[in-house]
């Protein structure tokens, strides 16, 4: 077997730390048997959980530590504990090469300032951004930024836009993915002035991505857009109201069910259908969501996920070190700075 | 019977114009019989529409005009129209005193404009926001802004925030409706500097209203929160990411239904479930976007609403001019004023 990648593992993330850390590092070694891991965290607790998976076990390595960080630390207290928390000896470990990839299932906000701080931004990059996969009508769409930076230029949109692409032809496997702004409108003149101004740079590319102008919050279900590029605020906004708007959603469907003896048992018939209904919605299914735009890989698996959805952000972290996403990313960006600059039109 | 309140009906707006605007003012007179009516369109069509429901021909004034504002027309073209156009002419009516409201299912920006241009604002509002009720695992919640301001100040969102609580006090019927401002964190440090400020100024309040902080998109269908305040961008595109949501989940369980015989089966005997659900859900139940803090009552409704929804922005209306909405926000607004203000925190 040749030389898999070489992925770090923050063992104490989570809602459930080791157990679903390591169940789905095992259901991820059923896929890609050649992918090797760095374990981060107290040794004695994965020790017991890794005793399990034998496989496993013989393509790991556990690096001890008894830092970690909680889900309720501030990231200026994570900062400090870059060297000696298993999130960060995690992210230490890719920017030192010796693994392609990081992943945890910790602290958020943590993780995204060790992330910047440990691996510093892409040349070109001014500022890294959080992108994920969302469910729509046909299949999945990518969306950027959710949540790394509360305001945003037209410059960032537009290295969002894309940093969005290349993730979306690594991901989704496109050619030549739609890209759309985010708006509250698709008429040209709504919108800030940065969008205005980002759209109009966006307009006049030469790159692998078709930029169909803007979209809105009511289209990102539909699935006629590949990537939808926002700040940060409105981004995690509109992901947090769709997760809450699938919750409202389901918890109805379930008081529907239990309505009368005759819609439980037309539950029990449908049943088959609904499954499918919610593993397409399920989002331990699109599970791990990315921070581009930094100099090596950083996945942030959902803290509640299970051992399918850990399983899903290790995989998906195998498909962008295979793909070489930073590459792509840097290429496309020096070919954006060779095409000439479109004017910038203020309204 | 004694003489109810007068509302101006833009008989054109909307997908379906005259057909769909009198047969919900048909169903609101069933509801509220002492409601006068003042009918703004081409009087050939509404005439021939109006003939179906003679007691509310009985009760009902035409007023007629060629002029229709198109879903088409830019805000600055439709303000050109404000005194030839069946929708400016309804708001108009509002102005002069002939109506205590006026109701539309057009175009909202231009709407919007109008509104703004021939009633202007209260005194002691800056911008007037467009507020709606949303359903929740509950009943339903009152959100502001949804689209009239792309960009708002700290004081806007006071004022916001002191409009919407007076709003659900009337719609709701809460004596001390719960106040949040929308953001991406709970926690006090996040968010921009307005969103923080606004927060320290409503901490201090002593108004009929409880402010409980941050709260984030994923909560707005929870229902523990009365009025959800944020700025009109993140407002329209937390709305529209809602609404596309729903109908992704509801296109995802047609599909589910029709995956066998056995699907089929059991969705004829949870219908009578799914019907509650359908109906909690549907948009036309909710009906009514009103524009507050202008000196006269304006309510936007969808486009898209059928009989049953146009009904409801009516009866929105009424309960509004019922409970004189205008004074509560501006004896609200002035408590506020004469509350000692508290220091402004910068993070």
């Amino acid at each position: 077997m040749a030389q898999g990648p070489t992925i770090a593992l923050d063992a104490m993330g989570g809602d459930h730390g080791p157990t679903v850390v390591l169940a789905g590092a095992e259901l991820a070694r059923v896929r890609f048997p050649e992918i090797r891991y760095l374990i981060f965290g107290r040794e004695d607790e994965i020790r017991k959980v890794l005793k399990q998976y034998p496989k496993l076990e013989a393509a790991s390595e556990i690096i001890h530590t008894d830092d970690v960080v909680l889900g309720s630390d501030k990231p200026s207290q994570a900062l400090r504990r870059s060297r000696t928390s298993s999130m960060g000896m995690a992210i230490q470990s890719v920017k030192d090469g010796q693994a392609q990839a990081a992943v945890s299932a910790g602290n958020t906000g943590a993780l995204m300032a060790m992330a910047k701080f440990i691996l510093r931004t892409n040349e070109g990059i001014d500022r890294p951004a959080l992108v994920a996969l969302l469910p729509n009508m046909r299949s999945e769409s990518v969306m950027l930024d959710l949540g790394a930076n509360t305001e945003c230029s037209a410059e960032n949109l537009v290295q969002f836009a894309v940093m969005g692409a290349a993730f979306a032809r690594t991901v989704l496997g496109l050619n030549r993915p739609k890209v759309a702004l985010l708006n509250i409108g698709e008429e040209e003149l709504k919108g800030t002035d940065d969008l205005k101004e980002a759209a109009a740079r966006l307009r006049d590319t030469d790159l692998p991505m078709e930029f169909v102008g803007f979209t809105e919050g009511d289209k990102i279900g539909v699935g006629d857009v590949d990537v939808i590029v926002t700040d940060g605020f409105s981004g995690n906004i509109a992901l947090k109201t769709a997760e809450g708007t699938a919750k409202l959603i389901s918890g109805l469907l379930r008081r529907a069910f239990l309505h009368s003896l005759w819609t439980k048992l037309g539950y029990v018939l449908a049943r088959g259908g609904l499954r499918a209904l919610r593993s397409h919605l399920d989002p331990n299914n699109h599970n791990g969501a990315v921070f581009l735009g930094l100099n090596g890989l950083v996945v942030k698996s959902h803290g509640s996920a299970n051992a399918a959805g850990m399983a899903a952000a290790i995989s998906l972290s195998y498909d962008l070190i295979t793909d070489d996403i930073s590459r792509r990313i840097a290429q496309d960006l020096e070919n954006f700075r060779a095409t000439p600059a479109a004017p910038t039109e203020d309204a």
